[in-house]
């Protein structure tokens, strides 16, 4: 396989796919890690959000979006939604094959199970996401004596995307969410933010969660598997100049700049976004 | 038209049409001030959110669901959904004429100008319906010189679909959304709920604006308008048995039930929704 990628493969970008803007904080960790790697982001924002579809509506949207990915040339594939991560990985995988794809479920659940001593964890994710149990199926795939808690953290999303990311409403969603799980008898060593949008929340559910337990943060593991593989594959970047950045929306580009921003963590104007229709 | 109205057609239900779980607070209002009316409930869950999705999409999906109610047999229709009222009322009503088919902008339009003194008011809504100012230009139809203020209020959304709509969480959102506008000079006599789940946050919502202000609830003005219109139309139903309900939606049975019971405000097993695949 070795002998088929050329230096010109080398210097493709990363192609990065997620349902919305939610991605952009693993993104964000990949152009931090990885920053002379260029990249493609591609968020299916007319379509969102994939949690409440069927499966067989999550694949299809996804292979069309990854897909468009693909025809623009990628030499590899992150999948950065959870949902689609859970449902559409397999079937992505065989359809570009031997592209390497690479979900957020995966590497999350394997730093939260090397990051544990006790062998229990709290996931916080969405309830598409819990309903799924995702990173529960995940961990046990690694770990199958470990005590897994998940929980839904719907207001997590409105806080982020609304910007709401500190202060005293932050921390009282926070507490409310956790605290149950907390101060029952055996609280969890690791917690794991099992939704792209959970990374903003970070400075409220440490506060919440005490010193104590690991934040596994998907964004920064994932970013982390990517390197991995690179690496292995001798895949990474033959030049050292910073890597380019394109992202593109298929719907709501003003939205996806305004609200991106905050998840790239950089400023974005609505221009830089290119819409396009899948 | 009087003379095609049996009394067939008299006893048959009212449609209400939905994006979600939403337009239920529309129904309990309905169920309230018109209790020996059947309805049937459509709540297109396999779709929601529509305020996300391109003017082309909404129209089209409207349609569907409306012909499905149609199809069953109503004597009128009610789009409870506040993207759907603001996008689709004129294509609906068009396809569907002579029936009758009420929104729940203009109701909610015409009772806040009723109310309003000084002509000053605040829409409290979705962040789509606040960009396509659906409510603004309802209430400028009517009063021209009105001061119309609209807020954004996205997490409202979550906190009415967690069940989180006292305490100190929903009033500290409240309060963060409302107070720079309420402590602003020159405040407003009118506070419009502009979506759907808003009613579920009157007590915060009160809280926040205090004593002052009419607060107008586009499910109960909704409601008032349907019973207007069926006295005006000779269509009340002839028996005084209490109505019947049927609860339809396209996806989700079972979240649509345990959220759903909240904004309908009475228990619902997932056993009494049908799914339906439109």
């Amino acid at each position: 396989m070795t002998s088929e990628w050329s230096p010109v493969t080398r210097d493709l970008p990363i192609g990065v796919f997620d349902s919305g803007v939610g991605g952009l904080t693993v993104l964000r960790e990949l152009r931090r890690r990885l920053p002379s790697e260029s990249m493609i982001y591609l968020g299916d924002t007319a379509r969102l959000p994939y949690g409440t579809k069927s499966v067989e509506s999550i694949v299809r949207y996804t292979v069309k979006a990854t897909d468009h990915l693909v025809g623009l040339g990628v030499k590899m594939l992150v999948v950065a939604c959870n949902t689609a991560s859970a449902v559409s990985l397999d079937p992505i995988r065989s359809r570009f094959a031997p592209l390497p794809v690479i979900g957020v479920v995966e590497p999350g659940a394997a730093a939260a199970v090397a990051a544990s001593i006790s062998g229990r964890h709290l996931v916080l994710a969405t309830e598409s996401t819990v309903k799924r149990h995702a990173y529960a199926r995940a961990i046990h795939a690694l770990a199958p004596d470990a005590t897994v808690d998940e929980r839904a953290c719907s207001l997590f999303v409105a806080l982020a995307e609304e910007g709401w990311t500190d202060g005293d409403i932050a921390e009282s969603v926070a507490r409310a969410y956790i605290d149950p799980i907390m101060k029952a008898g055996r609280p969890p060593d690791t917690i794991v933010l099992g939704c792209t949008h959970f990374p903003l929340l970070h400075g409220p559910i440490r506060e919440a969660v005490g010193p104590g337990p690991v934040i596994v943060d998907s964004a920064t593991t994932t970013a982390e598997a990517v390197a991995a593989r690179l690496t292995a594959d001798g895949l990474l970047a033959e030049s050292k100049a910073r890597g380019t950045l394109r992202l593109l929306a298929t719907d709501g580009p003003d939205r996806f700049a305004a609200v991106g921003a905050r998840f790239l963590g950089e400023p974005l104007g609505a221009h830089r976004v290119e819409l396009v229709d899948l």
